[in-house]
């Protein structure tokens, strides 16, 4: 090998991201040198916090540079190292981007043990998606056995973990998703309690929906997606019931997110129910990762 | 005497209250049967909560009924007593309502020391505005020294007394109230670092005025108001800013409050900058009284 891949970031998208908006670079094999090693990547992540980096402006993080690789989680094998703490033939995850090679310095890269768990579920389960579903769940909205919890993006990477952690925790997992084939998903293999499909009808037969499945209204809410969805949980909040907002999918893509008025409903919705929504980025949270792992 | 006066509920204001939604009834003085004492009415209080009570429809307390007295906090000197533990000369607090005079079984009454403060302080700064602030400020902001607090309606009952502790508790306290009277009374008397004046512009005009007014950014927004000063405020929201959502007056008359769709806005920057918006109701703290009252 002489060469290898990477995806860039061509251009910012506008709306939803297309094919357009990247690029496929071959790259010169990179040397490494002291301190250094390169590693084969094996699996990529592709996550929803991705749409933000590729917008220009302030987050909790930086926007990609335009003509740089995509940000993203991968795990690899490293197949050649000048660094006296990562040898060659151990499997590593970290932020090595979307690209076939990647060279490191160690920082933020951690071991894996492969006999352990499959490889790809240190993007999932038990990576970065699993630990925020975990956070969400137990620090964010401390949910508590018998309550309702309502899991918006139900079988993604977040929303299935939380929801199998509602049930462990025994809660009453509802979920929400597109389409039957995820709602089935849901229900017959993760095993929440009841799922909604929400493209099945307008946003009124998506709140009677969610009100059946949540006969005894909704303590915790997960929220991974915003829109309606958001708009069709928030009524059925019970008293004292929590929202950890951790993704607003439907509304990272074109939607003027810097603009007034705010929505009386919503406010008079958290005074009078005394809600406490809190927002959370999992990187806060990087201590409680070993107690999460464990 | 033979009769006394009391206010009813005639009609629900549509939009803000007028007279004509009042009236006032002279009734017979009533008799006290065993059990019961009659008190003297002294002050009456006169709260933004009550607005909510004028209306119908479910919220956390029950709606005033149409011709019933109007709900009130008062203080009065009970004047004849067939109650063992209430004597004829003690002065009382309790939710008499808007009258002159009240029978009342001892239920919620509390006895007050008329040497140790004010009267009318029972309704306000040792009463529950000032319970309210001290709870909002204490508990719901858990406000710390060094940072800045932006206290709305700040010279109301609520917010006067939550500017004062915020300072006490070594915050900047910025103030937003209506007018230079107002603002000159929040800054010269009640200590507040600096007061905007909601009324001197538009909403662009507060808006730079609020962010002159707290360079560092806010980090504790007591909510007593809602509308544009909340547009105003929550852009200023540093991370890991909290709203205690108290009351939302500016939109208590005439607004839609229970439709859709939500503003991504709000949302977008409850994610962002992790906030907690928390909303709280003081009956719900009635076990800090104590600590609070000491």
């Amino acid at each position: 090998m002489t060469s290898y891949q990477r995806i860039v970031l061509a251009e910012r998208p506008k709306g939803p991201p297309t094919l357009a908006n990247f690029r496929i670079e071959d790259q010169p094999m990179p040397t490494i040198a002291e301190g250094e090693f390169l590693v084969r990547i094996i699996w990529l992540s592709l996550d929803p916090y991705m749409r933000g980096r590729m917008d220009d402006g302030p987050s909790y993080a930086d926007p990609v540079k335009l003509g740089e690789t995509m940000t993203a989680g991968a795990v690899g094998e490293i197949v050649a190292s000048r660094h006296p703490r990562f040898s060659e033939g151990t499997i590593v995850v970290g932020a090595f981007g979307w690209c076939s090679m990647a060279v490191s310095t160690g920082e933020g890269v951690q071991k894996l043990d492969p006999t352990q768990a499959p490889l790809s579920t240190a993007l999932g389960a038990l990576g970065m998606p699993g630990h925020t579903a975990w956070v969400g769940l137990t620090r964010i909205l401390q949910a508590q056995p018998g309550e309702t919890a309502v899991i918006s993006a139900a079988t993604g990477a977040v929303g299935s973990v939380a929801g199998q952690l509602a049930k462990l925790r025994g809660l009453r997992a509802v979920g929400v998703a597109g389409g039957a084939e995820k709602c089935a998903y849901a229900t017959q293999t993760l095993g929440f309690d009841a799922c909604v499909d929400h493209r099945a009808g307008d946003a009124g037969d998506l709140r009677d929906a969610l009100a059946a499945a949540a006969p005894d209204g909704v303590d915790c809410y997960f929220e991974n997606v915003g829109g309606k969805t958001q708009e069709a949980v928030v009524p059925l909040l019970n008293q004292g019931g929590r929202v950890a907002v951790c993704g607003l999918i439907a509304w990272y893509s074109g939607q003027r997110l810097n603009e007034g008025p705010f929505l009386p409903a919503l406010m008079r919705r958290v005074l009078v129910q005394r809600l406490r929504i809190q927002g959370f980025i999992i990187f806060d949270h990087a201590d409680s990762y070993p107690e999460f792992r464990a």
